[in-house]
C-alpha cells in the first residue's frame, strides 16, 4: 500500500470525519463560553490556544483533501471543497493585529459551518434546500411584485405618518414584511386610519393576498416534492408490470402463431 | 415573409419578451428610488423622460401586439390582452395637469404588472391561483358566517368597551379578522375579561373554531392538488396497463377459440 | 299530480331553495347595518317589520318542509331537520317584551345558521368538519394532558406573580393558550424569569413540545384524508386491474385444460 | 382456572383499564379544583384522603401487573412498565413532611401522565411522535448551526444594548428563538437598528432562512409519512398484481411446452 493510498483512506475514514465533528462542536462551545462569561483574563489565553490549534488541524486535514485527490485540479471541481478552503483561508490571513482585528475574531464562527462537510446527512439535506430553490423562484417573484405595489402605494399615502414606518420605499418594504409575519400590523394599520379611515382596506387586502400566495407557494412545493416521490417510488413497480404485460403479450401471440402452425399441419 | 409575419415574428420572439421584461423592472427601480431620495429638482426631470419613453414603448407593444393579430377583434378574447390595454390607457389619460396629478402618478405603479403578461411562468402562477379559488369558495363563505354571527354577538355585549374595537359591526369583523392573526388578541379579550369574565369563552371558541374551519380548507386545498396531480400523473399509466389487459383477454379468448376449433376439426 | 307531490316538488326545487338563501343574507345585512348605524327611530320599524316577515317566511317554509314528508315522524330523523326546527322555534317565542329581550334579539343572529341548511356545499363541509374529529380526538387529550401538567406547575411556582396570569388553575390554562398562539409569550416568560432566572427552560419546552404535538395531528389529519382519497380513487383501477388478471388466469387455466384434452386425444 | 389466570384477566380487562383511567381524571380534578379554590381548611383533608386512596390504587394496579407476568424480570422489559414503576415509587416517597415537602407535593401531578398507559391510543401516538424523530434530526441540527451563528453574530454587535437582550450567548439565543416565533421581533430590530441602521439585514436574513429550513423540515416530515403510507397501502396490492402477473406468465410458458409436445407428436 503506497502512501497516497494510506492518505486516501484517511480521508475516507469514519474516524476521521468524526474527529472534525469533535473538534468543531468542542471549539463551537468554547466560543460560546467565552461570551458566555466573559473572563477575559486567564481564559484568552486558553482560547488563543485553542483558535491555533484548530487553525493547524483545519490546515492540515485540508492539505490530506488535497494530497489524496489524484490531479490537484480535481480538489477545486467540488463546490463543498472551495467552501472549506476560503473557510480555511480566510481564518488564516493576519488580521487580528490589525484594524480588521474584531471582524477577523467574527469570522472564527463561520468555522461552524465546517460541519456541513464534515457530516454528510447535512450535506445532503443542504443540496436538497438548494434543489428546492428555483420551483418556488416565480412565486418569490410574484410576492416581491405583491410587495413592490404596496410599497409604493403605502409610501405615497403614508409617508407623514409619524412612527416614520413609511418614510421611504426601503423602510416601506420592511414593514410590509412586518405586516405579512403578522407582527404587531394593527398596530400599523390603526396609526394609518386615524387619518385614512378606509386604509383598512389596504392592510386586510394585503394580508389575505400575501398570505394566499404563500399559503400556495406552500401547496406548490409539497406537490412538486410529491411528483418526484411517486415518480420515484411507485412508478417503479408500475412499470415492472407494465414490462411483464408485454412479455406475456408477446408470449401469447407467439403461442397462437404456434397454435395456427398445429391447424395448418392438421388440414 | 410579408410585413405581417414579420409582426407576428417579433411578438412571439424571446428578446421582445425580454426587453419588455427588463424596461418594466428598470421603471420600476427609478420609481422605487425616487420615493427613497425624494431629490426632486433635477431627477424629477430624468424621471418625466423614463416616464415618457415608456409610455411610448409601451403604446408601441401594444400596437405591434394589436396587427399582429389576424382578426382585430381576437385581440380582445384573452383577458392577458384586455389587461394590458386597460394598463397603458389610465396612463395615457393627461391627468397630470389636472386634480388628480397625484392619483395619476400612483396609477404608474400599476405598470410593473404588466411583468406577468411579459413572464409566461407568472401568467401560469396567477392562472393557477385563479383555478384554486372555487375549490375554497365555500370554506370562505364557511368562515364568514363564523365571522358574522361572532361579530353581531361581539359588538352587541363589547360595544361599550373603552378601546372601541367593537363600536360597530365593520369594526367589530376587523376586530375578529386581527383576533384571527393572533395579533394581541389577548388585549382584546383581556379587556372584554374586566367587564365579563366568561369573555374568555368567546375568544378561545372563536380562535379554535375559525382555526379548525381554516386549518381544514388548508387540507381540502392540498388534497384537492393531489386529486388533480393523480389524475395526470399515475392514473396515464396504470390506464395504459389496463389497455393492455385487455387486448391480453382479447388474444387469450380467440385464441381459446382457435384450440377449440383444432379439437372440432380432430373428432 | 296531488297536492302533495306538488309540495315536495316545490321543496326540493333550486329557486325555493335561492329564495331561502337570499331571504337569508338579506335579513343578515338588515342586522348588520342596524349595529353599524345604530340608527333606532324610523329604522326601528323597518326591521321589526323584516323580523316578522323573516319569522312568517320561515314557519312557512318549515311547514312545507314537514308536510312534505310522508311520515310525519320521518322530519326529525334528519339531524339537520332538528336543528332547523329548533331555531324557528326559539325565535318564535315570545320573549321580545320580558326581561330576556335583549337575549330573545340576539338569538335572531342564529337564523343566519340556516344558510347551512338552505345551501348543501356548506351542508357537505359541516360534515366533514364533523367526520373530521375522530381522527384527531387523541391528540386532543394528549394536548390536553400537555396543558394539564404546565397549568399545575405554572400555577405552582409562578402564582404570586404581579400579573396575575397564574393566579389559579383556569387562568393558567389560559395563559398557556396564549403562550400557544405565541401572543405576546415573552412578556410571561420575562415577567417569570424575574422571579426564576430558569423559566424560560418551562416556557421553550411547552412551545417546543405542544407545536410539535400540535405539527404532528396536522400531519395526521393530512395522512388520514390522503388514505380516503387513495383508497377512494385509485384503489378502484388498480383493484379492477386485479379483477382482469383474476380473469386472465381462469382462462388460461380453462385453456390449458382443453390443450390438455387435446393431447389426450392425439395419444 | 388457577388465581394466576384470574389476575391475568383482570389486567387485561377492559373495565380495569377503565376504572384506573376514571380515577386518573377524578384524581386530577380534584388538584385542578384545588388550585382553583384554595380553600384550605377543610378541603386539604379530603385532598390527603384522595391522595392515599390513589396511592393504595396505584400500588395495587401496580402489583397486579407485576404479579401478572409469569416471570417478574419481563415486567421490566416493557418501557411503559417502568414509567410507571418510576412514578408509582416517587409519590411513595416519605416526603411530605420533609423539607422537599413542596416538590413533593408537585410531583403528584406526574401521576395524570399514567393515562399514557391506562389509553392503548395514547401510547400508539406517544410512540408514533418518538418514531418521528429520527426523521427529523438532521434538520433540527441544521437549525441548530443557524441558531448558533447568529446568536454569536447577534451577541459580538449587539452586546451593549439597553434592552439586555443580547447580553451574554445564552440569552441571545432565547431571543432568537423568541425571533423565530414572530413574537415582537420588530421591537427587537428597531432597537438594533438605532445603533445599526443595517441589522434589518440581520434579522430579515434569519427570519427568513429559519422559516425556509423550518418549513422543509415540514414538507420533509409529510414526505416521509407518505413514503411509509404509500409503501403499507398500495403497494401491497400493486404487489399482489405484480404477484398474479408472474404466475400468469409461468401457466402460459407451460402453456406453450404442451402446444410444442403437441406439435412434436403431430409431426
Amino acid at each position: 500500500m503506497t502512501t497516497m493510498q494510506k492518505i486516501e483512506e484517511v480521508r475516507d475514514s469514519k474516524w476521521f470525519s468524526n474527529l472534525t465533528t469533535f473538534i468543531i462542536i468542542a471549539y463551537a462551545c468554547i466560543l460560546g463560553f467565552k461570551t458566555l462569561d466573559e473572563v477575559e483574563t486567564n481564559y484568552n489565553l486558553f482560547l488563543k490556544v485553542a483558535d491555533y490549534f484548530v487553525t493547524i488541524y483545519f490546515v492540515f486535514e485540508l492539505a490530506i483533501k488535497m494530497v489524496a485527490e489524484k490531479k490537484f485540479a480535481n480538489f477545486f471541481k467540488s463546490g463543498w471543497n472551495i467552501f472549506d478552503f476560503v473557510i480555511v483561508v480566510i481564518t488564516l490571513l493576519p488580521l487580528e493585529s490589525s484594524s480588521f482585528a474584531a471582524i477577523a475574531r467574527l469570522m472564527r464562527v463561520f468555522r461552524i459551518l465546517r460541519l456541513f462537510t464534515a457530516r454528510p446527512e447535512l450535506k445532503a439535506i443542504i443540496d436538497m434546500l438548494i434543489k428546492a430553490i428555483p420551483s418556488i423562484i416565480d412565486i418569490v417573484i410574484l410576492l416581491f411584485i405583491i410587495f413592490y405595489i404596496y410599497a409604493i402605494i403605502g409610501s405615497f399615502f403614508f409617508v407623514d405618518l409619524p412612527s416614520g414606518l413609511w418614510k421611504d420605499f426601503l423602510i416601506s418594504m420592511l414593514t410590509l414584511f412586518r405586516v405579512l409575519t403578522f407582527e404587531d400590523w394593527t398596530d400599523v394599520m390603526y396609526e394609518a386610519m386615524e387619518v385614512y379611515p378606509w386604509a383598512w382596506v389596504y392592510f386586510v387586502s394585503f394580508v389575505i393576498i400575501a398570505a394566499f400566495v404563500f399559503f400556495n407557494l406552500f401547496v406548490a412545493v409539497i406537490i412538486g416534492e410529491m411528483q418526484k416521490l411517486q415518480e420515484e417510488e411507485m412508478k417503479k413497480e408500475i412499470h415492472e408490470d407494465s414490462l411483464k404485460l408485454d412479455i406475456l403479450l408477446e408470449e401469447i401471440k407467439s403461442l397462437r402463431t404456434e397454435v395456427q402452425e398445429l391447424k395448418e399441419k392438421d388440414k
